[in-house]
């Protein structure tokens, strides 16, 4: 098997400034391919330091790639210290040139002198063209050893590694590694592993559990000489899971609640309307992240205010007054309102306190209702966040999942 | 000044199952105390590689810090391989076993007997209690170089951390470093770092560029005896900067543009409301992600369907039939519309083409057209993401930031 290392270069790592989440990125995909990481380095943007961590690198590893360090700037030097290591010199790329001009002729803005650094490309390298920036990356190779250069900002890094570095590296994938993950709602975490029990134990595939963001997954994991041996090997332990988690599960592979909730709308040709309060557009925001949601999703109304939610959605001003914005009976009217101003098939409601204060009315901070309607009805749920209470960015992100598994759960018939 | 190596010990984070936080942490935590961070290094749960790790940390730094590996079962071995490291043996820390043992008796639950393995620590040691979890860290030294050991569980790392590894690491803090982030929209990275010129070669301060997400930034940053002195240093060039960046700078040390658009809208005593159709919600949820928002958001209307545009809006049918909902005469009549729905003091609308895929309308990707009306007047801008253009994610968020941006603009007398 094939040993690689990751180098992240760039001060602000070391610093502490930003989260290292490409070298997640390239090792997870790595993983994938059957391409062993055994180390992970972080280095500042530092010529003799980052001449010593490739020295480290390559004695210990046949494929080093490296991230960031691929600006315009003076201290961007990841590519002319990869030359150094390698004794080769760079080049004026014109294609990658012409790229960089093109790409600001696009924006309509000028393009610095500084870019230009940016077309000089190691010779004898294969370059990796950037679909999204400026920067080019590019693939070395000497006496075995090869490196790989990619820009740091994710949005780069990841269509460059999938266009160019994935077909450069599949000569050293070693067998496949293959995963799916089963998303399940509303069970723990540790309720969700007891269920799965012995099956935790499994050597290949493997099944283990996560938890994120108010929500638990079981990733199986098999590896296999060829992507079909590894389903094989899967398939009756998914069965398995299936069977035990049934009425929790609302997806596999499936990225998110919210594309779970579009694709169930597609499938049964219905339109979903929002109105939301304490999430501000949150959970509209997430449906309408999926592409072609807009088959599906006819409106959002955020009522911040009070005012908004009379004039709006016609919740009773009587109702505010006597039961207050944080209410079922306002979460009631808030669906029945929306559904009625959209003319879509069904329409979910949210009013709640986000935090870090409460509202003053005494009732806690994560307390939302959450209301549904349809043409055969009204529903409303009360939830109240059971951890991290004072966080706002989570109390908005989890109670807008249970509304959005409210909508699941009624389109499959299960309230 | 002292140079630190951090080195995260887990084959997790090999495989990229999980994001370093912890070296994330740790090294912003060191930046502060004055502590050069030179290296990240992360290696899995494998002796051989673990020993070979901290013979390349103990050649270039005097103080290294592990996290990781001292969990109860045979992979956790990061103490184990540090004794050998160093040539020392582990006792039974009684201390330690009766804290793990009163763990579990406060959990109600049995002790494992794997978890014994955790209070044994490193002869000479100093022990760094956990009061979040089972595993003690503690600290070693041998010939003038330090190595600290801490749990992987950022929830123990964190408090076991401030706890005592701060205190231990006062004698080699030098000094502070303090940073400030002057934050721009509107410029480009490249172009923001010509007009910055020489002051990027400056050595304390320090002047660096960043982008992200179609924003530039440029971050001070200076070491000193005190805070006081570092912001002495950096007064001068923040000025300049100020000078040069002017109308591109929208705050400093701001956390986002949505923040800088909340606070200016506070100080104002101004009500906003948002007409939004391609974004879907984005630019309200950003706003509302800012406590205490509610004091200048009134509500917004996504309006992602055209029968909701012309209904709750107020948008003339004949214009989405002459112009396409993509167009400068929808934007312009959504922000009037919001500003009558809400009776907001200003409104802004967007209406544009996320993507993948085009609309049919033969526009491109990327494009859409903002609005603004207030009571003096209604202005339309017309943007089109340069880079990315097929990220749906990237095209939301970069014309929500224009949309935000345009409002900062007007309500700073700009526009």
């Amino acid at each position: 098997m094939t040993n690689c290392e990751i180098i992240s270069v760039g001060t602000e790592i070391l610093l502490g400034n930003i989260l290292n989440t490409d070298a997640q990125f390239l090792s997870e995909q790595l993983a994938l391919m059957g391409i062993n990481v055994l180390y992970q380095t972080t280095v500042g943007d530092n010529r003799r330091r980052l001449l010593e961590a490739l020295n480290v690198a390559s004695s210990r590893s046949d494929i080093i790639i490296l991230s960031g360090g691929l600006g315009p700037t003076p201290d961007d030097l990841t590519k002319e210290v990869c030359c150094e290591f390698f004794s080769v010199d760079t080049y004026l790329d014109e294609n990658s040139l012409a790229k960089i001009e093109n790409y600001f002729k696009n924006k309509g803005m000028p393009m610095a002198s500084s870019n230009k650094k940016q077309a000089l490309l190691p010779v004898g390298s294969t370059v990796f063209h950037n679909s999204c920036g400026t920067a080019p990356g590019a693939a070395m190779e000497k006496d075995g050893k090869h490196i790989l250069i990619l820009p740091g900002p994710p949005g780069e890094l990841k269509p460059m590694f999938f266009e160019y570095a994935v077909p450069y590296l599949s000569r050293f994938s070693d067998g496949v590694i293959v995963s799916h993950n089963i998303r399940t709602f509303g069970i723990g975490e540790s309720q969700m592993a007891e269920k799965a029990g012995e099956l935790l134990s499994l050597q290949n595939p493997t099944v283990a559990p996560y938890a994120k963001s108010g929500e638990a997954l079981l990733r199986v994991t098999a590896k296999a000489d060829s992507a079909n041996q590894a389903e094989e090997l899967m398939r009756p332990v998914i069965d398995e899971i299936k069977a035990r988690l049934n009425k929790y599960i609302y997806g596999i592979d499936t990225s998110s609640i919210e594309e779970a909730l579009v694709r169930i709308l597609k499938e049964k040709h219905l339109k979903i309307a929002t109105a939301e309060s304490c999430t501000g557009g949150y959970i509209a925001k997430r449906i309408t992240d999926i592409p072609g949601s807009s088959e599906v999703f006819e409106c959002g109304i955020v009522s911040y205010a009070n005012n908004i939610k009379e004039s709006v959605l016609g919740v009773k001003h009587d109702t505010l007054e006597k039961f207050g914005a944080v209410s079922e009976a306002v979460a009631k009217q808030m669906a029945q309102g929306a559904l009625s101003v959209s003319g879509a098939d069904i329409a979910i409601s949210i009013t709640g306190i986000s935090g870090p204060e409460s509202d003053g009315s005494g009732q806690p901070v994560g307390l939302s209702y959450i209301g549904l309607a349809a043409k055969d009805g009204t529903w409303v749920i009360k939830y109240l966040t059971g951890k991290r209470k004072n966080s706002r960015e989570y109390n908005r992100y989890v109670s807008g999942s249970n509304a959005i598994n409210l909508a699941i759960k009624y389109l499959m018939g299960l309230i």
